[in-house]
């Protein structure tokens, strides 16, 4: 089945305990198809500037990423600037350049209208509708979200809320959008906003899914070095649409596969900077990682 | 088999955003011995003042808990006195009155010191290999420690540690025994310390067990309602401890099994205040929560 993403395409200059990368390739977007790409076909939706090198482009081409919705417009890509201390889950931002993403006006490619999965990545929600009101009949959507929409547009993002079927959303997010402070009591709200499914990420702990069917609790992968936590969230996001469009089914039991799937890919990505923890890898290496989330989580029932 | 725990018996006042609690039985001996009974024989040592109340002690005999190593002495009883912020993984010690615990030298009783099982409860390292000398062949030792000793005794804590098979331990004591913020090598050095067995417990997101044989990730239980988290690590070692005594085997499937049910007991101990959440349980509550745990954390392979 076919997975359309819609997000953003930036240059990242992080810094970290363990070193630093000066405008490097990053966006929620770039992260979210690279990760994908191991598992079924992407078309991206984005924006660059007239300063975008074409290896870039030629590095989504080499990952099978469909970049016909990739929109070229004059001015410069956007730029993320941010740090980490030694508590990784933290990101501190220091700058941030919008530059040609602040007038983006995502244009789905006549081709990409019958998507039957669709991930929104972080950015303003009455463009993730806008966007969903382009996609003839998708089959399962899922979006992501962030505080500075929450605080900013709270009441388009529940407009936009209404016609998803999952939402990824940090936990500090989730305590703030449902604006209570137990976890489970936050979640069973955001799911009365519409999604059915709410994913609760967790950093390093790992992450929690909500729905009727219960509660699945995942942990992350215990690595000894985390090198740049940066697009650990689209990773994960990438992996877990990637498995739920190639296998074609969201059930509760491939749901729960697809969370292992997206932890795994942002175990790959949190490894090196930008996307060189993710980007040679193959598919036995990443089914090898998930058979060590079994080993991880597994115990004999009673 | 039969299961020794030597620690402290207390008297607890406790603030939380949803309640206080003035002076309620507490203690870590307290709370491992009346989780672990669920499960076998406990024999406990500890220590207490004349202000003990009888029915304090005839609530421990309710629960079939070998009494005769508590010894009583001339003077009061141990006070603890915290409060909890909405971050419920942080207790902030208000005030702390050892009393008859500043002069406690444990004494195992003859027919104590047969224990096949041993629990060391978070006390002066010095007083915990004390214990074990007394103690003649026991087949499973576990001991707990905290921040204080770790800054306060460091040697005195190595030379205890070489003689445990397992240690539990709070996330950031780990790395602050082992001098290392990745927490995966920092479970390394603390293993090469002396136990074969380390296990990390880290409140709301669980806890991670470190062996030889791998590692293994626990949720802890999503609840709607965490009233008080005091006891949530002595409780927790007194499911594990108790079912291990109980079935009498150390292989590391059942030890897995041991840190699920001791997740269990801790998340029905912060479901309220002092006891109260775990002293009228039955064992079909136990397995119960055990299955839902099983539920929480299920996937199928690949």
């Amino acid at each position: 089945m076919s997975l359309l993403v819609v997000g953003s395409v930036a240059f990242d200059s992080v810094e970290t305990p363990f070193g630093k990368a000066e405008e490097v390739l990053g966006g929620s977007a770039t992260y979210f198809s690279t990760s994908a790409s191991y598992f079924t076909e992407v078309k991206l939706v984005a924006v660059v500037g007239d300063d975008f090198p074409e290896e870039h482009v030629d590095f989504l081409k080499s990952r099978e990423i469909d970049v016909k919705g990739l929109q070229r417009s004059s001015g410069k890509t956007f730029r993320w600037k941010g740090r980490y201390d030694f508590d990784l889950n933290q990101a501190h931002t220091l700058d941030t350049q919008l530059n040609v993403f602040a007038s983006f006006k995502p244009q789905i490619p006549e081709e990409y209208k019958d998507a039957e999965y669709v991930f929104l990545a972080n950015i303003d929600p009455v463009l993730q509708l806008e966007v969903l009101k382009q996609v003839r009949k998708p089959k399962f959507v899922a979006c992501d979200t962030m505080n500075f929409w929450i605080e900013g547009k709270p009441d388009e993002l529940k407009e936009t809320l209404k016609y998803v079927d999952l939402l990824t959303i940090n936990e500090g997010e989730a305590r703030e959008l449902a604006k209570e402070p137990n976890l489970v009591l936050a979640a069973k709200k955001i799911l009365s906003y519409g999604p059915k499914t709410l994913i609760v990420k967790r950093g390093e702990y790992g992450s929690l899914m909500f729905s009727d069917s219960g509660i699945f609790s995942a942990p992350a992968y215990p690595l000894e070095s985390v090198f740049d936590p940066t697009g650990a969230g689209d990773s994960f996001a990438g992996g877990f649409m990637g498995y739920l469009s190639n296998i074609g089914n969201i059930s509760d039991g491939s749901i729960r596969q697809a969370i292992i799937f997206g932890s795994v890919m942002a175990s790959f990505n949190v490894e090196d900077f930008s996307l060189n923890g993710m980007k040679d890898l193959n598919y036995k290496e990443i089914e090898e990682r998930f058979k060590e989330f079994k080993r991880l989580t597994h115990f004999e029932d009673l």
